[in-house]
Formats: structure tokens, sequence, C-alpha cells
């Protein structure tokens, strides 16, 4: 049996270490992971994608985690993709995300993985969701994307989930800031963490105030709730308006039209892969080399050596 | 004339109405915008390009004021992008943009101009670079970033910047959490700002370890300046850094590089963009559509839907 098929019939039948190496083939772009995601697809149940983000320092971790064992009490599996930027430190996981899994990989029914990015536009998107997949495919009834940062990465794994669960802290600025990061577009539900500190009833006015101006999104408000996910307090609310979203989503459709444009998200982009990959042959490479000097000096302008490639 | 005569005509004479009519045409991905910057390549200069990013609430704002006017005492003409996230609220021009774009433009030698991302992948690379473009065929020399968040946009100019300027403070917290968000990777420069406050110097301290740790780039190894940009002190230091960074660039050859390098990515989304407009014709879109059933119910995957639409 080749390693592929071993990985393959490894995913199918539940084996960790497999998914382990189909994710690092996923990560790694390799292109025997879409050959693998291409065997499983037809066993892939969807899984409910929960996104959970927010600036650095806001405790995402410790929330996820809580939140992930509140899931298991009710009988869910649960995979956790912990996308970070590209570091070479890190090599994917950072040292929190080190202990982290240690303390959940007790329970044989929770997969945590941290992802780097490789820092490619659109790759954190892409392979997060690719790396779900392979998750739903072995059965996990939840996943639970979380990322560091404010920025690009967000907008993807909010795009790659069913809710997306916004988590600010009240030292983390005014909410003037999330609002200029672009986090109210994207959140389903907003958790101020650490609710115990100064700031955070201050935090919610100001937050519902600025959720009035919105533009109303899936026929649904945001709730605000208050955290402090370090003694587990408002877990159970969090989980509660997660299923609730879930099920507003479902009820109307929603859940069906977000699923129907991620496959075809995934679709347009394979199509955009094969087409450059066929556009780039040694003549069109050699040919860009050649004019490099001409560019350079501004004697010809990348659309006119497009031109060129095109009429090749 | 036409409307896009007038553009380019005004560009080249320096029109600043002109310039903001081009720079929408830019942020509305207007094919007409792609026209402009093949007509004025020619006469484009490259420009100095500065980006300067960080997570929200470090003050960068103020910072570029300061760092602009510093370089208008040597008689550049400056371009300040300031770019955003997505937000309705905004329209790409946030209230704190509103008050110092005011404060600046009684300064005929200096344009500012704030831009939302529109959320779409690369898109902020490409509009801001093809904004510099414009604003360096306008006669700029120096031309500034700046960047709200800590994510993929940040990536992106760094891409898109000859020298990356990351601005922290002393609470932003941890250094830990600028590894963690790959600040590291992307800074040429680093400045602690709001350096009154305590804990600044052990800030410097432990960014000064993380640098030892990291991979040396360019020869270079980034310098850790301390600012207070509200009252100006350090940011004649910084422009000193800046200057001699870009001349570190130079001598090596290492700017050459980095400007042909955004040259042949401009050529490849151009080229990416070309295929896909011509791929996706009225059949395949109709075919994508009618598959759309077994899609959701994973009776074909995506992978079999590519190879019928390439295939076609």
């Amino acid at each position: 049996m080749s390693e592929l098929d071993k990985i393959i019939r490894g995913l199918k039948s539940g084996s960790v270490r497999m998914l382990g190496r189909a994710i690092t083939l996923v990560e790694n772009d390799d292109p025997r992971s879409q050959t693998i995601l291409e065997n499983i697809f037809r066993v892939t149940r969807p899984g409910y994608r929960i996104g959970v983000t927010g600036p650095p320092g806001a405790g995402k971790s410790t929330l996820v985690s809580r939140l992930a064992r509140k899931f298991r009490e009710t009988g869910n599996k649960i995979g956790i993709i912990a996308v970070d930027p590209t570091s070479p430190f890190s090599g994917g996981a950072v040292l929190g995300d080190r202990i982290r899994m240690n303390e959940l990989s007790t329970d044989p029914g929770i997969f945590i993985r941290s992802m780097a990015t490789r820092g490619s536009l659109g790759g954190l998107s892409r392979a997060a969701q690719d790396v779900s997949e392979l998750m739903a495919a072995m059965g996990m009834d939840i996943i639970i994307f979380e990322t560091v940062g404010v920025g690009q990465g967000e907008l993807d794994v909010a795009r790659a989930s069913d809710s997306t669960v916004v988590v600010l802290v009240p030292e983390s600025g005014d909410s003037i800031q999330a609002m200029k990061a672009g986090l109210m577009e994207i959140a389903d539900i907003f958790v101020i963490n650490k609710a115990d500190r100064d700031g955070a009833e201050k935090m919610k006015i100001e937050l519902e105030m600025m959720l009035h101006l919105r533009t109303p999104r899936d026929n649904w408000t945001p709730p605000i709730l208050k955290t402090v996910a370090n003694d587990g307090q408002g877990i159970h609310e969090l989980y509660d308006v997660i299923n609730h979203h879930a099920g507003h989503l479902k009820s109307r459709g929603i859940l069906d039209t977000k699923r129907s444009e991620r496959m075809l998200e995934k679709i347009r982009t394979l199509v955009a892969e094969n087409l450059q990959e066929k556009f780039w042959n040694q003549t069109r490479e050699v040919y860009l080399q050649k004019k490099l000097d001409d560019l350079m000096t501004r004697k010809i302008s990348p659309v006119r050596i497009v031109q060129d490639l095109v009429e090749m």
C-alpha cells in the first residue's frame, strides 16, 4: 500500500497519526494533499465551523480550550486549528499552544493542531479550510479556527467559519480600534473576555452603540457576552449562544448558502491554480527574464509584457 | 478630451484633484485604472516606499505625520497611504485620519489618502501598490504606507515597501505577542513608541534577544528606536535610520531586487486576472450552477468539476 493510500485509509478509520501527516501535506502545499481531499470528499460530513478571533493577548487560547471542553460534554468530537502567522521561531506551534496541546490531548475526542500560514496571499484561508475538511472526514462535529492578530487573516477565517466569535478585552483599547480593524463586520458573537477588569461594561455599551450603526447581516444581531475564561465564567452562555446562532443559520437556509459559497470559492481557486500552472511554461518564464532589464528601466510596461505573454 | 485623458494629463502635470480621481478608480478596481497606470508608466520615477505597521493604538498615525514633516524639511514631496480594513463606517477614512488630513493638508508637498481594502484577498497589496505608482508619477519622492492591525495586511504592505517600520508600545503586551503576530520577520526597523511609559526598556531588551534568534535578512540587523511621537522625541533618529537603511539597500543592489520582484509580482497578478476572465465564460458559469446541488450533497467533488470545466 502506498503512503498516500495509508493516509486516506487512516483518515477514514480515524487515525490521529494519519490526520497529522495529511495536515503536514496541506501545510506544505503538497499536491498529494488534493488527492487526499478528493478521496475523502464523499465520506465527509460538513461539521460545524466556529472561528475565534481578536487582538493578541485577548485570551483566545484559554477561551477556546474551555469552549472545546463544553462541547465535549454533549458528546461532540472537536478539532481545533490554531492559525499563526508564519514565524521561524514557532514552526507553526508556539509555546502556549504546546502547553495547551498537552493539557487537552489527554482527551481523545479533542484534536488540536497549530498551523503556520507561510505568508502567502490567501494561503491561510485555503489551508485552514482544507484542514477542516480533513477533520470533518475524521468525524469531528465541531471545528474551531483560532487566529492570532487582527487583519486579513481574520477575514479569511470568518469566511471559512459558520459562526465567528470576536474576542476583545477591556484593555484592548477603545472600541473604535475594533471598528478600525474591521472586526465589527465579521462578528456573529462578541465576547468581552477578562470581564472582571475595569471598563468591561463601558466597552459593552460602546459595542452596542456601534452595532446599531451596522448594516444587518443574516437577520442576526450579534449578542455581546462577558466572560472570564480563566475561571470558566460565561462559557456556558457562549456555548448556548453559538448553538442558537447555528440554529438560526440552519432554519433560514443561510448555513447551506455559506457552505455552497465555500465550495464555489474552492473551485475557483483550483481553476486559478490550474490555469497558471499551464500558462507559466519554460518559454514564457524565459521571455519574462529577458525583458526584466527593460522593465526596470521602464522601457516596457508590465501591461505590454502581459499582452506579449498572452499572445505567445 | 475624455475623462481618462484628463486624469492622465492631470497626473503628469501634478493635479492633486486628478490624483484623487485616479485613486478612486484603483480602489473600485475599475479597469480604467490599469489604463492610467499604463500611460504614466514611462514617466514614473520609483520613489522610496516606507511601510509603517503595528498593532492598533500604537500611535502610528502621529508617528507618520511627524516623519512626513521631517522628510519635508529636506525638500521631499511626500505621499501617505493609510490603509484601513474595509469598514462601512469609515468608508475608507476614519475620523482620526480626517483630522490629520486637515492638519497636514495645508502643506502642498504632502498628499494623504485613506484607502479601504474591500476585504479581497491580495486586494490590499495590489491597490496600495497601484496608488503608490500614481503618487510616484506625480513626483512624490517618499511614499509612506500606514496600516492598521496585525496580520496578512501587514505582510502585504511589507512586500510593497522598501523599508518596513514596526511600531510597538510598552503596553501592547509582551514581545511574545509581536513574535506570534509575525512582526519580527517583516521589520527592518523597530520603534517603541510612547517610550516615556513603563516597560519601554524591558521591551527593547526582549526584542534584542529575539532578534538574535532571527535568521538575518538583507545583511541588516533591525535597530530598535524609542520615540514619543506626541512631542516629537526620537523622530530625527528614526529619519536617520530610515535613510541609513535606504543607503544600505541601494549600495548592495537589494533595492533593485526588491523593485524587480514587485514588478514581476504585478505581471503575475495581471496574467492571473487575464486568464480567469477568459476562462469564466457563460457556458462554464452555467455548468457550475447546474452542478451545485450535486456538489452540496457530495455526489461530485470540486476537483472533478474543475476537470470538467478545464476540458470544456
